[in-house]
């Protein structure tokens, strides 16, 4: 990895959430950035934004980056290989295996392709939702192969550190496993149990609570995108699905006879099996961390969860983490405070002489 | 339903997370309340919180809340019911079908009988993590029977007023249909895909985003309480997993021919499902609603987001949601702030003129 930094020019292939981006990122640190999409609002959207100049005739860029839907990813890039022939090209697809084998079966030059996969979605999409600070902190996936050099993939990599990603190197085949689990496989998961409320009652929605809108949130993303992505993921998907339905079978069949020798232990082996799973997340700051949590009162009306976090900061302690509790049809809310142990006694107290309403010591 | 708060007195048979809590909030009502639980170093340690006192010979409740495991719930109702013979006694068990039923086969007066479920669970147990709060604003399902008359359950309608909680009515059922769909099937799915995770690699783990942590939170609940839920209420939570399973076997069969005819519809259509399911979860204030929400780039460290807060504060406009992303490895957060579709472009321009970055409008 060189120490410079990317000096550009970079091409910018789909101005969509990815795509705008990172061009609003390079645009920010001086960076010639060209843009280009097959949609003119979509492109002129872009540059209204910031985030570029249109691509001209005569543009000579040293890296292109193709952020279009994976499906026609592969195409995109052998295009942008044979009409640049000095640049290297990236692009940003979900999926990895895929696209290099499309792109070798199309005979294309990929002795100046590597794949990458940022790990920044969200839940909505387009240029309106971009922003330059995306990346900041999240992994970026640069998925080497053997047809291309170190040394030429090298830029690939500095694009991410400057974007303030953390660029992780793995085959292609390992990213597309790695993230068939921790991606893909939820999120079809969490899609097949949101749809088994669309028949339920208003009673039982009544009850719903923070651990079915936890599970069920990313069930609201975006079909479209969502199609191409199993689709070019789908043996590695496929292969994790099987293996929880196969768990997902024992279960029922304790279920179906919950009396019978053993299903007390069946059960509690399938929940402790997902503690021991869980617990293998890491948290924030890249690193599994127990933290202390207290919760505090506060009343839904402007300025007060403001007036309790700035208690929080006089004192000096750092907020790790904040959850706020909804409470269906109260005007109150519960905001549970995460904090290094050592910090914990302190905070409490302190608070409780401000005549915060603590919940963890028993208010 | 009668106009009067509870005046007691009250007892309270079991001092864990929830006992606890109901007792709490009495306590803080002038109630006298007296506590009874198998473990006396549970028993006095909820003492020493303020939760009441211990009970006594002589007592006479008027209301008697069982607040025991599943498992013993209809064993310790039926000894209460005979022990207080003019007392009301309610449970809060989590599920109400198995509980009634125990009861009538014992051949204990039901017609002073009435379950109940205050839908305010915690990830955490015991007395050690109650609070006086729990209930504010939760749903309580009251669950009427035949053998009750409506006078007689109006206390516990009251117990749960008083305690803040939203009483919703609903046979035992009902309850435990609803309960299976919204919160007990959820935790065998999110367990389930929770579990897959327990062989991943690190490099796997390590491109964990927050939709895998939201799907997963509750997959680290007590395996011992979900053995006694999971069994209680089999059958209607194998009736969904079993339609769960079935949509999962068709996306499994699409994920082993993506390429088949149709595929490209069945996987927009599960997708698709999910997000109308989804939908149908109501949000705060107990209703549907859409917020706009905004993306603002805060630094970690102590007090900036309370500056953010505070400045949104002064501007007059109530937040009625906030996020917090996770950045692995990264020493800045982003802050997701859900606010009224009017309020929208005031807080942006406000807030951009103050100086922070916002990510919505394209910073």
């Amino acid at each position: 990895m060189t120490d410079r930094r990317l000096a550009g020019p970079v091409r910018i292939v789909g101005t969509g959430l990815l795509g705008t981006s990172i061009a609003l990122a390079l645009r920010a640190r001086g960076v010639d950035v060209s843009l280009a999409d097959v949609s003119p609002s979509s492109l002129a959207l872009a540059i209204d934004y910031g985030a570029g100049r249109a691509a001209a005739d005569g543009d000579n860029p040293e890296l292109v980056v193709v952020c279009v839907p994976p499906d026609v990813t592969a195409r995109i890039v052998a295009h942008e290989l044979e009409a640049f022939p000095n640049a290297l090209v990236t692009d940003v697809a979900s999926v990895k295996v895929e696209p290099l084998r499309e792109l070798i079966a199309l005979g294309a030059d990929v002795s100046r392709y590597i794949g990458s996969h940022p790990m920044a979605g969200r839940e909505r999409s387009g240029a309106i939702s971009a922003r330059a600070d995306l990346f900041n902190g999240r992994p970026w996936v640069i998925a080497g192969h053997d047809a291309i050099s170190y040394g030429r993939a090298a830029a690939v990599e500095q694009l991410a550190l400057d974007l303030g990603a953390l660029p992780i190197e793995m085959t292609a085949e390992d990213h597309d496993r790695n993230v068939a689990l921790v991606s893909h496989a939820p999120q079809v998961i969490s899609s097949l149990l949101a749809a088994r409320l669309t028949d339920a009652t208003d009673a039982a929605t009544a009850l719903a609570g923070q651990g079915l809108r936890d599970t069920t949130r990313i069930a609201s993303s975006d079909p479209e995108l969502w199609v191409q992505i199993l689709r070019a993921n789908a043996p590695a998907i496929r292969d994790i699905l099987h293996a929880y339905r196969d768990d997902l079978d024992r279960a029922i069949a304790t279920l179906d006879a919950p009396d019978a020798t053993g299903s007390r232990r069946a059960l509690a082996e399938l929940i402790g099996a997902g503690n021991v799973g869980v617990a293998r997340i890491p948290g924030k700051h890249g690193q599994a961390k127990h933290f202390s949590r207290i919760v505090v009162l506060v009343d839904d009306k402007p300025g007060e969860l403001a007036r309790l976090l700035t208690e929080i900061g006089e004192l000096g302690i750092n907020m790790e983490d904040l959850r706020l509790e909804h409470s269906p049809g109260a005007q109150i809310g519960l905001a549970e405070i995460s904090v290094l142990p050592a910090a914990e006694s302190r905070l409490v107290s302190e608070l409780e002489q401000r005549g915060w309403k603590i919940s963890e010591a028993l208010a």
